[in-house]
This record gives structure tokens, C-alpha cells and sequence, in this order.
């Protein structure tokens, strides 16, 4: 645990994030300038980073336990889409001293407790970190590890033509329950609009899939900047094109709602981020292995396009229920 | 790489940032959610974090090839503390959209090519990380990544009654290069100045002599909160006490001078932070090899104090030159 600090700090860590350190794991505890790292034979270490910002990535206004689970669950989503097993973590919080939010002792306690639900919910344990102050907003960077079979772990690069386009869960739905924090869809009712506000708040980093998509996924990315950004990132690592049905697309009963009563909705559906699904694909032949997936993991698994060779024009091509090429108004989630 | 994003992130990754990462470490490329790590036989993984803000760890003004190797090289001092040899890192940049700093293409240049130069120096690459935009100020967080042989780990909790305290190079130039930045110390010879100066943005981790501690050293710690806080831990992780004779400091030309003229400024010696140099005890039979490995390393490794078991009133006492016990006003280096 480094020590460049605020007043504090180590009072802070030790009260709130130390409790969330485990010794059992082999890796030092937080009282150590580093922690060291067991091995896992036949089994290599897995690495990803992610930061979230007070304005940008959440609003000031949500509750410390939304937050907690968002910055861990977005990395988790990331060792998902390599195949990985959870199983450490490290933890930068940048925490304001000035500005509209407070993140005061009673904030610590309900983000490291909800931390600690997060723990247990996916076997992972806190190993290090860091605490700063910060004239900013609120700033937390977690690194994640996880394990995965030596020589296991799926990338994007392995897209090839013919391949089937996947996607896990339903799609949408987070861009929507951003909208809907801020006020919007007053018209949906509240068990719809908690499920989407709830799928902006709580994605479900699909580990269990990530971890049987080996030897069946030749290429797997998870949804973070929207639908057609990050199959346009999959094409680009394979030097592939895709080709995908709007109409294909799996939404969730309130995004049908509200696009029967808006169509231009689906251009945002298809680009709007923070969904955290997988988005994979896979050899024709093994069709019947992804139904069986689907239906022994209880969670929707939808082909919705096609791997082509490389295309001169275009990396991604959407076409709509009558056939026609859409044109996205946004390709990506962009903050601000 | 994580891909929540500002516009033209890809790209700016693509040209920047990406150059610095190599296949040749066997690690994944850039191009994925995640790295994957090498193992290496007989050794377990170290890993550290910090982050530095602008405002707080640097200054506005702070040219970007001092951020640079200022970020990755207070990880470096971790590991050095360790043991550790340095081997890979990730790096989360949050770019202010606004404000008095503007991290533009050029910024990214000469911040990259100064990354550049530190892998060389300290043979380690790039291998992830995430690029967002924030309405606060530049924040850098950097994990990084060392090899230490299995069970060779060097840590803050072994010190025992007896110990002799060591640290190495001198304590306090980066304390006073801070206030030289400032504007401070008009009255010393540019030379001078340089130097202290040079200390404060430039770090020198003290790799080789970490390496060598094992089985020389009980404990260990790099000084990032100044030499009185950072032996504090060593006592707290040990359950020991210590005392230190002021007059032992090890202290450069240009800090002997400027406490000839101030002799209040021992506190600050005593207390300021980012040093990074190693302070480590040693059982006293090992003495002379430790003046054995100072003359190799070329480096200064003074004796400074002892442990002693623990005591009721204290972690760690100072005692001036005429044997008096002094009171630091601070005892850590706190920012703000």
C-alpha cells in the first residue's frame, strides 16, 4: 500500500479497506509497499485496468454501493471477455476534499462494505492500492486479476469469415437506465424503469460464459462502448468485416416498449455503452454447442450476424428489418 | 485496454501509448481487454500502484518528461523496497478536458517518449491500461509489475530488537528541491539548486540495492512520507520500537548549507516526503557487508539508529546532537 496521502489515510485504510485484504490468499497485506502474488500451475495471470470519475463515469448523486460495484464489475466484465477467473485486485481511490460530493467516513463505510459483498459475490480480495487526495472529483482505478489456463485465454483478434456473430443478454438497456436516472421514461412503469436503471447501476460481468468460450469463441470482447463500436474493434484485431441484423438484436421487454414508441431509439440502442455483455463469435459447426450454453448458463445467447472477409468499405454493417444499411448516428459511447 | 473513452482515445492510444507496448514480453498486446502475463520459473509476482495528481504530487507547470518518470518511478522505489525487479505495468490517464493544463497531442508526445526512455532505463514495458477524460486535474495511475524470487520478498514487519537502522544515498533533497521549485533557496549556486531540484522530480529507485537485501536485511521500505513516517511502519508492522540519531542523517552538500543557515530545517529534512531512498535494519553481524555492498553499488548506506523491543511511549525517537530528544512538528509528509 503506498503512502502518499491525505491527512488520515492511514486511519482510513486500515478501518475501512484492510478488513477487505485476506492473508489466506498468500498475497502481502496491506501493510507492505506491494503485495506479492501467489502462482497457479498451469495457469497464467490476467491483467486489466479501469478507471471511473465522479461526473463522467456516475453521477454525484449515486450511492456509494452503486459505485463500489460498478468499478469492480466493469473489470471483471473485461477478465470475462479473456476467459479469466476473478481473483485480486487493487484499489486507487482519489478521494475530493473540496466539491459537492463527500466522501466522509460514512461514504468509506458503505463503498467498503458494499466492496466486500462484491468480494464474496465473485471470489476476488483486495491486495494493494493507493489513497490520494484530490482538488478533482472522486476517482477510483482498480486493477483486476484473474487466472486463466495457460494458453486458454480468447482474444479479439481470432474473428474469421463465416464466423456467427453472438451476443450474451439483452442490449440497450444501460444506455436507457442512464436516461432514465437523469429523469427520463417517466412513462414506463417502475418495475421497468428499476430494471434498467438497475442494468446501468449493476452490470453482470458474464464470467461464467467467458469461462466456457474456449475451444468455442474464436474471438470474444465485452459490450463497453456500445454494440457496434466493440464489434468494430473485434473486426479491426481480426482485419475481418461483420455484418449484423438490427432486427436481431435481443432487447429486454421495457427497450421494446420504448422503441415501439420511438424507432429512432435503436440507433442508440446499438451504440449507447456500459451494457458489459459478451459479444463473441463463433465457427458455424459449433451452433449446438451455444444453444446448449445458453441453456445451461440460463442466459440468452442470440446470433446476430455474420463474420465476412476483410471489406474495403466498411468494418461494420448494420442493416435494418427491410434489408437496408443503417447508418449509426454515433458509432461509440463518448463521454461528454 | 479498457475503451470507455474520450473521442479519438483509439487513436490517440494507437499512436502514442501502444508503441511502448511489446509482444516480445509474451504479455498481450494493447488490442485486448486485458494482458496476459508471462510466469517466470521460481519467481511469484510483485505489484504495486500508485497515483499522482496534478495540483498535488506535480505542479501545472511540471513538464511532462518529469511527470513521466516521476509516476512510474515512485512504483520502482516500491519495488526496490521489495526486492522486486521491475517487468511490466499498466497505466490509467485521466485527461483533463478543461482547466489550466492542456494534455494535447504535443503533451502526449513528450509524456510517451519520456515513458519510453524509462523502460529502457529500467527494462520494463507497457502491457495495459485505460485512457478517460475528467473535469479535474491530470491523474496518472500506474500498477506496476516485478519478479522476486519465491520467498525472497523483502518486508516492512521483520525488524527485531538489535537491528541496526540503515538508509541509503541522503535524506531531504527532495524535500527542499520542492520549496526550489517553488521559487526557494535563491541564496544557493545554480549547481546546487539543480540538484535539489533533480531530486524532486527525478527519483532514483533504488533497485540494485533492494535486489541485494535479501538475507541482509530484516526489513525494508522505501521513504516516499519522509524518513520518520516510513520508519513509524516498519516499527507498527514489526511490533518494535526504534531510536535515530539526528546527526546520522546522511545529507548532501547543498542541504548541509542550507541547515547551516537554518537549523530548524532538520524538521523538514526529518519529515518531507519523496526521497525514495531505502530505509532497512539490518542485524548487526551483517554490518560489514553492508559497507561491502555500499562500496559496490556505489552508494552511500548509513547507519543511522536502532531497534529496539518495542517501548510503551514511542515508535520511533530522535535525539539531536546533544543526546535531547526532539519533536518533529511533523512526522509524515502530508499533502495539503
Amino acid at each position: 500500500m503506498a503512502d502518499h496521502s491525505r491527512p488520515g489515510e492511514f486511519d482510513l485504510i486500515k478501518k475501512y479497506l484492510r478488513p477487505l485484504a485476506s492473508d489466506e490468499s498468500g498475497a502481502a497485506s496491506l501493510s507492505d509497499d506491494a503485495a506479492v502474488l501467489p502462482t497457479k500451475d498451469g495457469h497464467r495471470l490476467v491483467v486489466t485496468m479501469d478507471t471511473l470519475i465522479s461526473g463522467v463515469h456516475f453521477f454525484e448523486f449515486t450511492p456509494p454501493h452503486f459505485i463500489a460495484a460498478k468499478c469492480l464489475r466493469v473489470n471483471l466484465s473485461d477478465l470475462a471477455a479473456m476467459g479469466a477467473d476473478p481473483a485480486y485486485y487493487t484499489l486507487s481511490l482519489s478521494l475530493p476534499l473540496n466539491g459537492e460530493m463527500t466522501c466522509d467516513a460514512d461514504w468509506l463505510d458503505s463503498f467498503s462494505q458494499a466492496l466486500a459483498i462484491e468480494q464474496d459475490l465473485y471470489d476476488i480480495i483486495l491486495v494493494g492500492g493507493d489513497t490520494v487526495s484530490t482538488p478533482g472529483p472522486l476517482s477510483i482505478t482498480i486493477t483486476a486479476f484473474g487466472w486463466v489456463k495457460t494458453g486458454q485465454e480468447i482474444v479479439r483478434s481470432g474473428a474469421t469469415a463465416g464466423d456467427l456473430v453472438y451476443v450474451s443478454g439483452v442490449i440497450g438497456d444501460a444506455w436507457l437506465g442512464l436516461s432514465a436516472v437523469r429523469g427520463g421514461y417517466p412513462e414506463l412503469e417502475p418495475a421497468s424503469l428499476e430494471l434498467i436503471t438497475e442494468r446501468y447501476h449493476r452490470p453482470q460481468p458474464r464470467l461464467n460464459l467467458g469461462h466456457r468460450l474456449f475451444g468455442v469463441a474464436n474471438a470474444a470482447i465485452d459490450i463497453s462502448d456500445g454494440l457496434a463500436q466493440d464489434l468494430s474493434h473485434i473486426c479491426k484485431a481480426s482485419n475481418v468485416s461483420a455484418i449484423i441484423q438490427a432486427g436481431d438484436i435481443p432487447l429486454s421487454g421495457p427497450a421494446r416498449v420504448l422503441l415501439e414508441g420511438d424507432t429512432h431509439l435503436i440507433n442508440g440502442l446499438l451504440s449507447g455503452g456500459d451494457d458489459y455483455e459478451l459479444l463473441f463469435t463463433v465457427p458455424p459447426e459449433w451452433q449446438q454447442t451455444v444453444a446448449g450454453l445458453a441453456k445451461e448458463l440460463d442466459l440468452p445467447l442470440t446470433h446476430i450476424g455474420l463474420i465476412e472477409s476483410s471489406q474495403q468499405d466498411h468494418l461494420v454493417t448494420i442493416l435494418d428489418e427491410a434489408g437496408m444499411k443503417m447508418n449509426l448516428t454515433s458509432t461509440g459511447y463518448r463521454h461528454f
